[in-house]
């Protein structure tokens, strides 16, 4: 392919006239990005030239042709029309297996009919084959709070003690932006002496959750991991989400590290240090809710939450070997995230074990409050894992694409779907998916451009080296899209819906490695002026896409490990409103995976018990 | 105001905190629009200097800070996130004197249903004082077939003959685009037949109705004003308005001249020719549905169909002295529409009388076919004007808007609201409307990006020069706005909305003339390369925007004439789905202005009958 012809835009068929069977002539384009990896001074020098007048929009340019935007975006002809949102109109599934619960519950009373599905803890922990290891779950604490083997303000003391020494050298992980040991304490005597009555809230009561440092949560600053944006935007509330764990009795433990802005999936943050990865504190966490994984992983708590504009939950998940989900856009309230962007973010959850991610799922999947701009959504339909799953579900799997990841990957994530299709009969059915690439480009495109839309009001309010140069390189090229660019993108995004959506009319999910590679190396140079690393951005976020610029729900669990024993992590993506499908499957996924799974090498064990096994 | 001050970005206020009672301390920004007019060879240049690559770029700056998209938008502060598209969930008003009819009934069911509503032909037209001067109406044509005075056959060729003789010297009125005899012919006889066996499908058999070129209509291309776009895009069907009215029997007669892609208002197309005024062939018919309204205008159909993307139906009709009307956003079904915009353009009706935009509206308001991006509508309310309206409704004034144009129109349109305040009561309630301004450059980069999207993948196919210079000119300027314009601009749209919901609490309607200034002369160097002025095309859309931008149903009346005789409108915008309120108000004022109707200088009598009176 000549440079011209990178230039030229592409025609696309009609949506109707492309074929998503298996014996579709639509190509799989490989991942093929042409960016340098820039770190330290190189990427100084980098958004400084990017930053300069003449030079930097030549340069520019060039990025935008060598990385097929011009092809497939700029260029392009295409017939369908602009979809702006994601939304989907509440659809009522008809689930098997699921209870359905009204969304005017309270949080503790949906958390309450949420633990109701789950089956018993010792089931689970006990009946599989030698467990290696397992984290706590939500049931331990609150097994341990109601025996009085322990209490919160035990396990809030521990809590503190690890983060220091987690955040202290040897180790410097950079879980947490900010966390207020007052305030930390505070809470956890509250629902100390709530147990001491013996009326806990809920089973989330004295649990420890930590928070991205994208939602806002008092008492603390809103960063978005930068050194300035909460100086401009002043947390003046809990976000929706919060509120909803705080009424559930759940001790807030602080604001966790991210990617500046989220504009990178590293983790790495020059202001607030790297996120460093339980599994091997050399690597990235992944992000660009990199230590809500890392917390999470480390076993500081249970469940964390994050947002996921473009695999920022499902991503450090799964790098990190724990559950990242994300469920359909519109589901959970947004009140109260920062605005990076308006169309592709959610919250998502990240945690231990399935089991958790439902019964924070119960508890923040509320009533929206009004004005949100979303259909009502009457009720909430958790799985019955209780129950034996007797639905026959069929997994559509595009094998070029599930198999263009590293070789570790690939393996395992092909021997947790046989593992699947052997144990509950579940049958991987060949699809084709088409122009995946160019959904990739059109969402970067997207989230970048709302991104520079939200943020560039406060640039020109402050000194631009306030900025990392990995945020400052990428707000460059988000401001060198045009509206022209965008409105193309939404073009996509209405195409690639109609591809997903008669997907789905021949398989109940899509199946996929959660990332194309695992945890890599930080490079040192990166921690003090970031990392631009858009060629292994792209092998992170090549299978995330779907659930934000199409708002599908999906989930990442762990499945296995690579040769130097980092995780591996697989991922379901659902039609909209099949949350409960997915949880079922994930669960399934993860009884498989269990006797496998490996002990971070570092962690900590907050309710000082001897781990299981 | 400096220079460089104009290039700062505004700080907009929170909306919950902007007031629109009269007592705001918002202030009213004059109309102030920079840009010279240029007509001739003048735009020639002008066009070739801006699409030139380093002074192009400079220019198109220095216009966008001139004309304060830098000041409003680029660099704009504010907090509310993107309305990118101004649906409105279905409402059932409860409006008191309407007849709800089902979505689901037939065309022709719909125009009975709608006929029924109608007050007799003869009160409307007798019991007013002395009539100078009343087009047939729908209800006229039916009555002369059905009583045999007439047939649609001869009707059908008077209406040629009078196409031809306006077509010629010295009148060149260019109405349209294209027009077959054979098949017009063809489909009078057909409705001749139907008459003449007693069997007409409904009261619009046989009336002779025009299609702006923007509507797909067999056997004709969809130019859009273009000579390419129709060899690029084909038509091969009608759209789904056609198909409505064309199941009720009409005689669609044509393609209607427009402005080129619908990307100026003066009607003025250099390939085509300019639709000229009926009331001075000298001057504009106003656009971009400019022959729309003047077909209407002169006698040659009763109802011409337009699109409104920017007052496009609304404006023409004023100048052309008929009646505009654009329902709610997502109420006449798009397909089958030239997709030069996805936000803001619907289809629109220009009419002589009120009664007979009822008996269109009635008929294209079908169930929208599948795959439309909309709630279903369940029913629609007809205005039921037979009975005496004894609504009192309250009509929104922002004064310092409303006579901010020239001065006949203002004392025209005052006038007009007095007449309904001593006939009826109706009350005019002062009003604070914040950042009109805002929201017209807001809507202009909004239409041109959407017109840019949509039309520049074909731009490289052909020739520019094909183009003509004025369409060159704004095309340009529509490749200069960035996706971060774009966005903000959503942004804004979000906040009017909030504004105008908070307005219509207080009243019923908004009130204002439907444009700044009369139909201007045509320069004559205009004809070949096209006519830029900016200045007057701002005049003309100032009052259109919020029925575009927002989606809001709005109609135009005509109330009057200046010293010239040039015609005057007033314009009712309405909340969402409130169009039986604005019909209502429009029909009471175009009672109380029958008296003072004149004919236009360029007038055909389809039906050889004595004109009324």
């Amino acid at each position: 392919m000549g440079w011209w012809s990178k230039n030229q835009g592409v025609v696309y068929k009609p949506v109707e006239e492309v074929d998503v069977s298996p014996e579709s002539d639509e190509v799989y384009l490989r991942l093929d990005v042409k960016a340098p990896r820039m770190v330290g001074f190189l990427i100084k020098i980098a958004a400084w030239v990017l930053e300069s007048r003449i030079i930097g929009a030549l340069l520019v340019y060039i990025l935008k042709v060598e990385n097929l935007i011009h092809k497939f975006i700029s260029f392009a002809e295409l017939k369908e029309p602009p979809l702006y949102v994601p939304y989907h109109p509440w659809e009522d599934l008809e689930e098997k297996e699921v209870k359905s619960i009204p969304s005017e519950l309270s949080p503790p009373e949906k958390v309450l009919q949420a633990v109701d599905c789950l089956p018993l803890r010792s089931d689970v922990t006990v009946n599989v084959q030698k467990p290696s290891f397992i984290r706590w779950a939500i049931q331990d604490y609150s097994k341990a709070y109601i025996s009085g083997e322990t209490t919160p303000l035990m396990v809030a003391q521990c809590f503190l003690d690890a983060v220091r020494d987690s955040s202290n050298p040897p180790l410097h992980m950079s879980f947490f932006i900010n966390y207020y040991a007052e305030d930390i304490l505070k809470q956890a005597t509250e629902s100390t002496l709530r147990y001491e009555r013996g009326e806990p809230i809920s089973i989330l009561d004295g649990v420890p959750i930590a928070i991205k440092d994208e939602i806002d949560c008092m008492p603390y600053p809103t960063t978005g991991g930068t050194k300035w944006l909460h100086k401009l935007r002043h947390c003046i509330d809990d976000a929706c989400c919060v509120k909803h764990l705080r009424s559930c009795g759940a001790v807030l433990v602080g604001k966790t590290n991210m990617h500046e802005l989220g504009v990178g999936i590293s983790g790495i943050n020059p202001h607030y240090g790297a996120s460093r990865n339980p599994y091997d504190s050399t690597k990235v966490s992944g992000g660009s809710s990199g230590g809500s994984a890392a917390v999470v992983s480390a076993g500081l708590c249970p469940v964390a939450l994050g947002i996921d504009g473009g695999g920022s939950v499902r991503l450090p998940a799964s790098l990190c070997g724990i559950v990242g989900f994300k469920p359909t856009f519109g589901r959970v309230s947004h009140l109260g995230v920062l605005p990076l962007n308006w169309t592709v973010g959610m919250v998502g959850i990240l945690a231990g074990t399935v089991e958790d991610a439902i019964i924070v799922y119960a508890a923040i999947s509320g009533k929206l409050p009004p004005n949100q701009p979303t259909t009502l959504l009457p009720k909430i339909n958790l799985p019955l894992l209780k129950s034996t799953n007797s639905t026959r579900y069929r997994l559509a799997k595009y094998t070029k694409w599930f198999n263009d990841c590293s070789d570790d990957i690939k393996s395992c994530c092909n021997q947790a779907l046989d593992r699947l299709y052997e144990h509950y009969g579940w049958e991987t059915i060949d699809v084709t998916i088409p122009e995946i690439e160019v959904m990739r480009i059109a969402h970067y495109l997207t989230i970048g451009s709302e991104c520079y839309a939200a943020i560039s009001p406060h640039l020109k309010n402050m000194d631009r080296t306030e900025l990392g140069c990995d945020a400052r390189v990428a707000l460059r090229l988000y401001s060198s899209f045009s509206s022209k660019e965008y409105l193309i993108a939404q073009r996509i995004r209405n195409r690639q819906m109609q591809f997903y959506m008669s997907i789905f009319k021949r398989a109940d999910v899509i199946v996929t490695p959660t990332t194309g590679i695992t945890a890599y190396p930080i490079d040192d140079n990166a921690l003090k002026y970031g990392d631009f690393d858009y060629k292994s951005g792209a092998s992170l976020v090549q299978y995330q896409t779907a659930g934000n610029f199409l708002g599908l729900p999906a989930i990442s669990v762990p499945v296995g490990y690579d040769k130097l024993g980092m995780p591996i992590g697989l991922q379901f993506i659902g039609r909209p409103w099949s949350e409960s499908t997915l949880l079922h499957l994930a669960f399934a996924s993860q009884v498989m995976s269990i006797p496998i799974y490996k002990k971070p090498k570092v962690f900590y064990n907050l309710l000082n018990k001897r781990e299981l096994l």
